[in-house]
């Protein structure tokens, strides 16, 4: 049994007021975290619809790990809570935008850094200025 | 021939300051362009290497478009350029973000909207609302 509904048609999808998501190949939809208050881009991972309906229902963040192949309460072990101030859908409804509040030690990285963005690339070949490691 | 040369190992991803992208079976990364001022996210799309290396060179966002299976000059047609100001590479190098400027109408979705996460999902069962519909 399916969890979410699906658009019976690209108006429905785009237009439509049901969440219909449009789970890819692997049953995932592409999710970005973003810091509720500063808009940093936090991380981008994965739901499937199990984890959507988790996240919508307790208003925190669940993923699915690719990695591990597993439901992925995220901050369940580090403490690094993601409490969802809002959740966004896309056009046509296979990314979720979420705005969060992370708590524990606010990090979300597993490189111990508050965000997996930490480098920048230099661009229009702006000499001698390697990838930029930042916290 | 390879355009970005690949990380030997997981330390060197992770920590390099030389970009090692991480393209999928389909030979694609995924891209989170937001909006460089107000942090808002306008898309979630993917770029091929030789998008990638285009972004880096021009400073313009170039997409590959999966719908239509082609290199994709954001705005060549509709004059919504996107100018990048910052790009970032997640910690695993498999995501990209960039914080554009949008020329143009300075609109970024098919569907006339500036933002294409133009729809808010209620959680925790928040009773009565419906997706809302915004700008």
């Amino acid at each position: 049994m399916s969890l979410f509904p699906t658009a019976p048609d690209k108006h429905a999808l785009e237009e439509g007021t049901v969440l219909t998501p449009r789970f890819d190949a692997n049953g995932l939809v592409t999710v970005v975290a973003t810091e509720a208050d500063s808009g940093a881009v936090l991380m981008v991972a994965h739901m499937n619809a199990e984890a959507l309906k988790r996240s919508i229902e307790t208003g925190e963040a669940w993923y699915w790990s690719r990695s591990r192949q597993e439901l992925w309460h995220k901050g369940a072990t580090s403490g690094q809570i993601q409490t969802i101030v809002e959740m966004r859908v896309d056009c046509d409804q296979d990314a979720l935008w979420i705005r969060v509040k992370v708590a524990g030690d606010g990090g979300c990285c597993h490189t111990g850094r508050c965000s997996c963005f930490y480098r920048a690339q230099p661009l229009r070949g702006e000499a001698g200025k390697p990838l930029i490691i930042c916290e």
